[in-house]
């Protein structure tokens, strides 16, 4: 065994310990606390596994999961930026570049650069299983904002039209679940879990 | 789109959210508070990811992951029986049946049979990839216990011995991770975290 390398692989999954800690914006469906973006991270991995069907493209599901799993390791530097928040959004590129040198940097350089270049893939979302892992990632919010009649969204003022625009892509990756959301957000408009009116 | 099958699939994703609920008996490293079910199995399908290299034989880790995203499931029923609490384990498989049974049964039959059945193999422990698994599942509540001074053992007195014995089948599934988890027990009982004598 390669001791330096297997302390490395150890220091690594002791530091994502830390996941555990980072904050969503949505609450548990039971309304109870937020979400962690670890155990979120969990939620979208068993999703991939069971919707895979409706992907629009076949899809190498490893890939995926794989994609899921780590998406969020680098709110560990970075933190969670919510994604209507416009002035935290364009500082959120660098800031998750220098967290994923730091902390993809802390394996074996084999697997730092599998997990280095999985992100990139997943944040540039061009290819099948990037576009239906974004589609997860966008899901399972509106599922809990959904089922806590929209609290995180009534709590930042969030309109129809941004969640719109913010699932736009969605049908890219799977015009099943695309369409879904869509139906979820009329929905939610409709039942005043979101403001109808552009502040 | 068969409508009812899409409702099982997602009604069941909702239903997971409860596992984020079920606390279990280690502590995060950071000492704050207890890790949760969901956060655990997103934790270990991450370890397989990087460890697999560790595996004493081929393992198709598919399948290695599936039984992690999955293994505790069933806890949303059954609670989280803690490993030395001789009594809870006395009936932990018929509350456990039961609740895969309810769970797993509110899924498009499939793929209530596919979780089903990998969770089974999970706990029967007698496939390479469910030793591995097991591996994984005995690892990290090791160095969750470890790097907060063994304060979950404290708790509940746990002794050298009955960690010996909890992880006397690791080596089935790796040698080298076994091997270091031999290691922390010993210096885990240097170092005072365990207790040397049987009560």
């Amino acid at each position: 065994v390669d001791k330096e390398r297997f302390y490395k692989q150890i220091d690594f999954l002791l530091e994502l310990d830390k996941l555990k800690t980072i904050q969503r914006r949505s609450y548990l469906t039971n309304g109870n606390r937020r979400e962690n973006s670890a155990e979120h991270s969990w939620h979208l991995a068993v999703m991939a596994l069971l919707l895979s069907e409706y992907s629009n493209f076949p899809i190498d599901i490893i890939k995926v999961l794989k994609m899921v799993l780590i998406h969020d390791i680098v709110e560990i530097d970075a933190g969670d930026t919510y994604c209507y928040d416009n002035i935290g959004n364009s500082f959120k590129d660098v800031r998750e570049k220098r967290a994923a040198n730091r902390i993809f940097g802390m394996l074996p350089l084999d697997q730092a650069e599998e997990f280095r270049s999985l992100w990139e893939e997943f944040e540039a979302g061009e290819t099948p299983e990037s576009k239906f892992a974004a589609v997860l990632d966008r899901l399972m919010p509106l599922l809990h904002n959904y089922h806590t009649q929209g609290r995180s969204w009534k709590e930042h003022g969030v309109t129809k039209s941004q969640v719109f625009e913010r699932n736009s892509h969605v049908v890219e990756g799977s015009l099943v679940l695309g369409e879904y959301i869509q139906n979820i957000i009329e929905d939610a408009a409709a039942r005043g879990y979101l403001s109808e009116t552009d502040r």
